[in-house]
C-alpha cells in the first residue's frame, strides 16, 4: 500500500458555477480539485508559491480524470477530499472525492503533476530532494 | 475496430483562458472539448437541444479524462478534433485531440456521456432508438 | 441619506482566477460581487432561492459597474463588502468595496437588479411587498 | 463629436456560459467584451501582444460598465460591436453593443484602459506616441 495523506476542505456552490440543467457544470469540478490541492498545501506546508520560489520548479498537470456520480446544485455545500498518493516517479499524484452535505459521493478523480525546471523549461525526471524530504515527513 | 466519425473545429486562445504561467489553464480544456462536441453536433445533426426537445433526454458527462502534452498561449489558434467512437452500451463516447497551429498535439482526452430521461430523472440503460438510427447513418 | 446595510465576507484568490499578468483577471471580480451578495443574503435572510420559491420572482442584473484601483495576486486573501442601498424604485441596489489584506481598496462597484415575474416573464415595476417588509426590518 | 472606429465580430453561445435561468450569466459578457476588443485589434493592427513587446506597456482595465437589456440562451449567435472612442487622455476607451441574431440589443457597455509602464510598474499619464500615431491613422 502506498503512503498517503488526506485533507478535506469545504465550499459552497456558486450560482455561476451551475448550468442550464441547474447543476454544477462538469468542467467546474476542475476548480474544486484545485481548491482541494490548495487547501491540502496550506495545511501541510506544500504550496506552489514555495515550490516555485525556493526550488525553481513549476508543477503543471499532465493528467486529469474524473468520474461523475451525482449532480449538485446552487447553494449546497460540498466537501473536497484531496489525498496525496506516494509514487516512486518524480510526480505529484492526488486522488479526490467530492461529497455533498449528506456525505454522498458526487465525483471522484485523479490528477498527476510533473516537475518542470522553470529556467531550462525542462521536465525534471529525478525526484526533487525537497519533495522526497517532504514526503518522508508527511506521508504515512 | 469500432466505427467512428470525426470533426475538427478551430478556436483562438483568449487572454482570460491563460494563467500566471502564461499558458492556457488546464481546466479550460474542458470548454474546448465542449466546443469540439458542439461543432461536431452542428456538422452532423446531433445537437443537445434536439436530443432534449425531441427525445426528452439529457446527456450528462459521467467520465472525463485528459492528458496534457504541451502548453499553448494567448493569441495562438488551436484545432479541436472530436471523434465519436461507437460503443455497444447506451453511452456517447468522444475522443479528442487538440493541436496547435504547427500541428503538434497539446492535449488528448475522452468523455463518456450517459442518457438520462428528464421527466423520470432516471438513467436510460437501453440504447435510445434515435441514437442507434443516427449511428447507422453517420458512423463508418 | 438612504438607508443601507453592509456585510463583509472573505475569499482566497485562486490560481485559476489570475491571468498572464499574474493578477486577478478583471472579469473575475463579477464573481466576487456575486459572492458578496450571496454572503449578504445568507447573513440577513435575503436569498435568491427564497425570492424565487416564495415570491415567484427572479432578480436579473440590469446594470453593473466597476472601478479597478489596484491589482491582487494568487494566494492573497481579499475582503468583499456588499452594501445594500435603499432605493425608492423596485430595484435591488448594491455597492461593493473589495480590499486586500492590508485594507487597501482593490475595486469598487455597483450592481442594480430588477424584479421579474417568472411565470409571466414580465418586469415588476412596483415594489414587491416582501422586499418592502424586509427593508423596513433590516435597513437603517 | 469624438473620432471613432468600430468592428463587429460574432460568437455562438456556449452551454457552459449559461446559468440555471437558462440564459448567459451576466459575468460572461465581460469575456464577450474582451472578444470584441481582440477582434478589433486584429482587424486594425492594435494587439496587446504588440503593445507589450514593442512599447513595454500593459493596458489594464480601470473601469467597466454594462447595461443588460435582454437575455440570450445557449446555441444562439450574437454579434459584438466594439467601438473605440477617441479621448484626449492617455486612455483606451471602448464602447460595446451586443446584439442577438434578430439584431435586438442584449447589452451595451464601456471599458476604459490605462497605460502602465511594465518595467517601472507605473501609470503613464502622457499619450504614448505609438497610440497617437495609430489613432491618427485609423480613427475618423
Amino acid at each position: 500500500m502506498p503512503r498517503t495523506l488526506s485533507y478535506i476542505t469545504h465550499l459552497q456552490i456558486r450560482f455561476s458555477d451551475c448550468d442550464p440543467l441547474k447543476i454544477v457544470w462538469h468542467g467546474n469540478y476542475v476548480k474544486y480539485f484545485e481548491d482541494g490541492r490548495e487547501a491540502f498545501g496550506k495545511a501541510f506546508d506544500f504550496t506552489y508559491l514555495e515550490i516555485y520560489s525556493k526550488n525553481g520548479l513549476s508543477v503543471p498537470l499532465v493528467h486529469l480524470e474524473m468520474d461523475y456520480k451525482r449532480p449538485v446544485s446552487f447553494g449546497e455545500t460540498i466537501s473536497i477530499e484531496a489525498k496525496m498518493v506516494d509514487d516512486p516517479a518524480a510526480k505529484i499524484v492526488f486522488e479526490y472525492v467530492i461529497r455533498n452535505s449528506a456525505n454522498q459521493v458526487l465525483c471522484t478523480g485523479k490528477t498527476i503533476q510533473a516537475f518542470v525546471q522553470i529556467e531550462k523549461n525542462e521536465l525534471q525526471i529525478t525526484m526533487p530532494a525537497f519533495f522526497e524530504a517532504w514526503k518522508n515527513k508527511f506521508l504515512k
